[in-house]
């Protein structure tokens, strides 16, 4: 059975962070749900993109995912503070299933407490909240956590994801496929 | 006044090579057209997102543009034997303005017959029938010819269009602020 990865937003999504990591995954055989934490399925990116997603967050059943994957963008003001979102990590963290998180995101895994004593970075916007945020890399996996920069080292983070669940090999034909 | 782009997508078109440069381009204050060739604006690419188009093709006026942009993925079997595509693609050359096309997207242009005695590159994929493309670059600028090979260099190849359309020094405060 393929692996399946839960991805939420909202508005204010950033749309090569989101998009980059789903394309590379999804053309790895991953299933990725694009879940929406508002009203619709109709979201708007902070680039002015309006995608839909594949289901709206009260449809899914978070326990049937294997990775969740929170994109960066002004969304994060508004994930951070979503009990919805920080209980789904906490939820993630607990039943030791892994964690992605790229650019500001890392803030809501901070909220969620699931940030202490791991090796992670994230976006430079916050690092005066993310005292231990590693600057100098452009992907950092610690155990289940995965985190990464902005939207400068999607395509990293992507093919990371994509080699946790699939194996380095797929990565590596995926990396080749799209002449990285 | 900012500069304008026209870009051109159907269903099948390649999410990461069509929002990477929409997205970094309007970081950089530029005005995408996300025009779509179908019956409406909800467009489907090869990896299943739907996104909405910013207008249908009948409703914009090529001629208020100055550059065209061409992404790849399946829609180019589409693309390029579409003739208001091939027509829109002579208008930009005709008028001495620029054109980019990445990864299949050059195909248009051969078709268009706009490749002859130009530099340029594209994905691999296509190679049996651009025999002159140059697979060792991953953005080929000859005049106002702008191509790339694909999902791996569209960083590369939006920051490229950003710099000849707003300038080296918005795109090195680009590529700064996304940390790539």
């Amino acid at each position: 059975m393929s692996k399946r990865v839960l991805c939420l937003i909202t508005d204010g999504f950033e749309e090569i962070e989101t998009i980059t990591p789903v394309d590379l995954l999804r053309r790895g055989g991953v299933e990725v749900i694009i879940t929406s934490m508002g009203e619709g399925i109709h979201v708007t990116g902070r680039s002015g993109i309006t995608m839909h997603a594949d289901a709206k967050f009260a449809e899914v059943d978070v326990s049937t995912f294997d990775l969740l994957f929170i994109p960066g963008g002004p969304q994060v003001a508004a994930l951070r503070v979503d009990a919805r979102v920080l209980t789904t990590a906490r939820i993630f963290a607990s039943a030791g299933k892994a964690i992605a998180a790229i650019c500001a995101a890392p803030l809501v895994l901070h909220e969620a407490g699931l940030l202490n004593g791991k090796a992670y970075t994230a976006h430079d916007s916050t690092y005066s909240e993310l005292l231990d945020a590693k600057p100098d890399q452009r992907v950092v996996m610690d155990g289940n956590l995965i985190t990464s920069r902005g939207v400068g080292t999607a395509l990293d983070f992507g093919l990371t994801l994509l080699a946790y669940l699939s194996g380095a090999e797929e990565s590596a034909r995926v990396a080749k496929a799209i002449m990285a």
